[in-house]
């Protein structure tokens, strides 16, 4: 495969002709080892679940059944719903580790941080019932943080604690009817795995069900959660600029990437980054250079603007510049191979967590109580190893692009808010309802080193900015579009609709940026898709109408992770038409398959999936759906 | 492959010369079109845990690593902490859902179950630290509810509730300094969850630690806590005689079979079985008859003596009778081609809970609040069914044992205090001691296809009985051994050594049998595995010593189900060498396989994996172990 087929990143290109040239192994090189991939997998017709097995259905004939009787519809289901679990999982557990730290801080005893997000902190314990007058911050968040533990806790049949104070009356009734109310988050990922064990459901419809309510505990107890958490902790991000892509990187200075998706560990990083400049230059650097990857580089980038070296496919990459004296990572999307990269070229590669270890890495252990003591020790590391680079290995490609960032709900409110004060929604509204606005679409989710990087995220966000659909972006698609310029006002000139652009202008003006907004907003990472999902609850709150009602869809244009899939579930939960730029591993049952991207599914939760590889026809897919939501809508 | 290599069970065997005469698809001939099985999975050396896969790492070269750059290690370890979560899971959630019902029961909310337990009931709540004194069996029932429930909701970092209840010290300590203590049952699964999405954990070494904590939360908030909730409920069985084998289904009878794990519904199912056997007679029945398949078969069996019909792999033979007239199941090792097989001869299958449902099923949704109410409504869906059956068609196999069961931890200390009120436990002490008794053995687990149905279970048995080794049983092995005739008292005399045969004669008189104890004490269901643990720790704090000092093992010799994997994890974490007739899916990983039955494991935790799949190679290899134990004891 040309360099071009696998990513249309630049600054990726000219690292991968390197690891060519150098004979070093990166990800797509063992996606063609793996070539061709087990199709009985990639159907999802293959279970392990037992010790009878492995077993494999024939698409085409027999077996049509597996060793205890289970058949492909059984089978594909709950491999999907596992799948499912898995994601809701990683999602509830960052945001179990950010309560966890609220309530420590708030009682004293991680006194590393300090509660700087006061205003979410009244928001949110406003929204939940508590009385917020007369408390102090630590007081009152560890009123929030009882509370945000009954989510856990609860042995009740009511719904789940931050569902029941966030989700949409309307959005519980019709869970309610399809009995996927998720009562304890904890409770509902025990309950999948065990209802996937052998001898459990082999109803696939009611799989799917409880697939659907996975999903659903991820949106709430996982994305809502943790960023609620998140912004009471360090503040809800406000509108940055910065620039993202290798060329961030700096010859001259002490390079340490953050990488994974908490930003407990990555805040202290770059604080300690700057506390320890001085040492950094008695080591003969400029200076110490903070970059992010993944997640945890977009809560760094949203909230410290911090610049953003590259996403999901370019992590070996940013190693291979040479330049990156250390790589700290917390959990989550986190290649094993790193270590390998490293050892070819330079820098050292630090794990922190207890459930992410890597074998060669250093493991330096985090806790919040000793975040300071242990983020210093990282530097000092960076530092080290600054003095053992070869700095004739040194190749930064010179690519990277300015963006805008920083878009929570709450700054977008506050942007619009210049234009209309006592009304802030209403200009985005009545651009809606005149067509200026044709709808809104959020692109998220990862890279998949089946498709080329970056390629369906650009393709299909230019053509939608084109017919005026306004774009909000998360995770790695938030990445990919910054390094194609479009988190950048330019973009909203060089590619926006005309409707779009004069929107995006005046709000832009008003807002004091002395131009249009960017065409794409970058809400940040992938646990704030619950931003997203604020968003589309005050807009379908204000039209009086319901969230699937909307003239809007979700898309992963390039989903890889597990969590991919559970974000999308719950975008279907929600009403969302979701888009998915590959096909989950379900292909191997018609009934799961169609029932995922059925009109039934539709007509009983509102939203649906919607597959489609190829970007101009995704976005066809997409702008009818939202012009039969505007029809609907009479606007 | 000749019916005899499938099964040595009679009664087995002849249904299954019926079922290939009729053409009818058993699990047998599944597994024949299975085969061969993925080599791939079979090791260990599939992932399918991100949409960058499936991958599969060559055994004998490239590729060595997945997409993302997991090696074998990696992926062998990931599967397995997967499957021991599941395995855990199902447990856990047994665990919970008769925690639910006993705090239902005692608030009054579940009317139609009384707690007969109450001895159980003080014995525990005394054991915890509540003050019995006083109350009445509701008000201390629910505070023991409110201590288990602790299980599932402490964020704390301490050990989770039932564990720090009811583990040694010593054990905690050791676990501790392993850092494989759970704090919390669910929080933890969740968190293997995570651990095992793309991008986590890399560290075999680090996910075999967490696969251990799974064992443990297996081993105390899934077996431990279900056996003391059921026993609570439904009282501490006491020995009783009964039958099993196909031979127990009556002709003129109405037979139903419960099938399934938790005896809330079997319980229920029993009892109405009995309030109308007048309508059965009404039918032309000459009356309802009940048998068990599986672990609610064994619950049933333990504390009604209701007879067994077969175990896992004769659930499907039992329909071929045409004599069931319907199969009601609850939870776990169902299969799916149970509505095949009731439509080829006779049978409703009728399937009960949320979480497990069976396309062609009828299901009649159990809850605790209306339990009477719906096991009236199966039973009367039994008598009707009755009415449908071809008499001509049915063929019971004239094939039953008697065997004696019911041995709780409980039972086993009262026969002992027959021969020593004072101190039960020292005529066993003293016959471990004396070398009249070499030691024990709990056998325990599934059947597995892949293994002649029985053939491990009843050679080890023998092999163990005629060296003088104790035998005690759960689960499927529980119904292999009883089929075999093991659970009689005439197979004491007939297999057991000297040694062994005047032990269980002095107690068995003693406790007025007219002779000895059957050489293989039933001791229940698969959670009933707690009672194993129990007993364990109750000698070895008599004798000053820890759990894995003792010349005992633990062997599932047909294992199957990932259940199988969790409770072989909690047995060596309790310190015990636990032999499987079979090897899990971890081959694929030298690091992985060589730490799980490696030295280096047993030094650390006191107990390690034996894996052997010949019985009498087996068996030469258990007893060498508990010949260790005893030198190290100096007995």
């Amino acid at each position: 495969m040309s360099i071009e087929n696998k990513t249309i990143d630049r600054a990726a290109q000219e690292m991968l002709r390197r690891t060519q040239a150098d004979g070093v192994e990166v990800v797509w090189d063992r996606l063609e080892a793996q070539e061709p991939q087990c199709g009985f997998g990639t159907l999802g017709l293959c279970c392990r679940n037992c010790l009878q097995g492995p077993c494999r259905i024939n698409p085409f004939g027999k077996p049509d059944r597996g060793v205890c009787g289970a058949d492909a519809h059984t089978i594909v289901a709950r491999n999907l719903l596992r799948s499912l679990a898995g994601g809701a999982a990683a999602h509830v557990d960052h945001a179990y580790d950010v309560l966890e730290a609220l309530k420590k801080i708030a009682e004293g005893s991680a006194a590393d941080y300090e509660l700087k997000g006061e205003e979410k902190l009244k928001a949110v314990a406003a929204k939940i019932g508590l009385d917020t007058a007369n408390k102090d911050k630590n007081t009152l968040a560890q009123e929030v943080a009882a509370r945000a533990y009954e989510t856990f806790t609860s042995h009740s049949s009511e719904p789940m604690a931050w569902l029941k104070y966030w989700a949409p009356a309307e959005r519980i009734e019709t869970w309610t009817k399809l009995g996927v109310v998720p009562r304890n988050a904890d409770r509902e990922i025990r309950e999948a795995m065990h209802q996937t064990t052998m001898g459990m459901d082999a109803d696939p419809v009611n799989l799917l069900l409880a697939g659907i309510k996975q999903g659903i505990v991820d949106g709430f107890a996982g994305l809502k959660l943790a960023t609620d958490m998140q912004d009471i902790i360090f503040g809800t991000p406000q509108p940055v600029t910065t620039q993202t892509n290798l060329g961030v990187l700096k010859k001259e200075y002490i390079n340490v990437v953050v990488h994974g998706h908490v930003p407990l560990l990555s805040e202290k990083i770059v604080q300690w980054c700057r506390e320890l400049e001085e040492d950094a230059k008695e080591a003969g650097a400029a200076g110490i250079n903070v970059a992010g990857i993944c997640c945890t580089g977009n809560e760094v980038l949203m909230r410290q603007g911090i610049p953003s070296a590259t996403n999901f496919l370019g992590q070996e990459l940013a190693l291979a510049t040479g330049a990156v004296d250390l790589m700290v990572v917390d959990v989550q999307c986190i290649m094993p191979s790193l270590t390998n990269i490293a050892q070819c070229y330079h820098g050292e590669i630090v794990t922190t967590m207890p459930i992410t270890k890597i074998p060669g890495a250093d493991h330096v252990p985090f806790s919040f109580e000793e975040a300071d003591q242990q983020a210093e020790k990282i530097v000092r590391k960076a530092i080290a190893s600054f003095k053992r680079r070869d700095m004739a290995r040194v190749k930064i490609p010179d690519e990277k692009a300015d963006i805008i960032a920083g878009f929570s709900t709450e700054a977008i409110v506050g942007a619009l808010s210049k234009v209309d004060e006592s009304d802030p929604l209403k200009p985005l509204v009545d651009a809606i309802k005149s067509g200026a606005i044709l709808g809104a679409v959020g692109t998220v989710g990862c890279n998949n080193v089946k498709i080329t990087q970056d390629l369906m995220h650009v393709e299909m966000v230019k053509k939608l900015v084109a017919n005026d659909v306004l774009v909000v972006a998360t995770g790695c698609s938030a990445h990919a579009l910054g390094k194609a310029g479009l988190l950048h006002p330019n973009a909203t000139n060089e590619f926006a609709g005309e409707g779009l652009k004069a929107v995006l202008t005046v709000v832009g003006e008003a807002a004091g940026l002395g131009g249009p907004l960017p065409p794409v907003l970058h809400m940040g990472s992938c646990v704030d898709n619950s931003r997203i999902g604020d968003l589309l609850m005050a807009l379908a709150d204000y039209l009086g109408v319901n969230v699937k009602d909307l003239p809007v869809a979700a898309s992963a244009p390039e989903p890889q992770h597990e969590k991919a899939l559970s974000i999308g579930t719950w975008a279907v939960a929600m009403g969302i038409f979701t888009h998915l730029g590959l096909p989950p591993q379900v292909l191997g049952s018609d009934v799961v398959a169609g029932t995922l991207t059925g009109d039934k599914l539709e007509s009983l939760i509102g939203g649906k999936f919607y597959v489609e590889t190829d970007a101009k026809a995704a976005v066809e897919g997409i702008i009818e759906h939202i012009k039969a939501k505007r029809q609907a809508l009479g606007i």
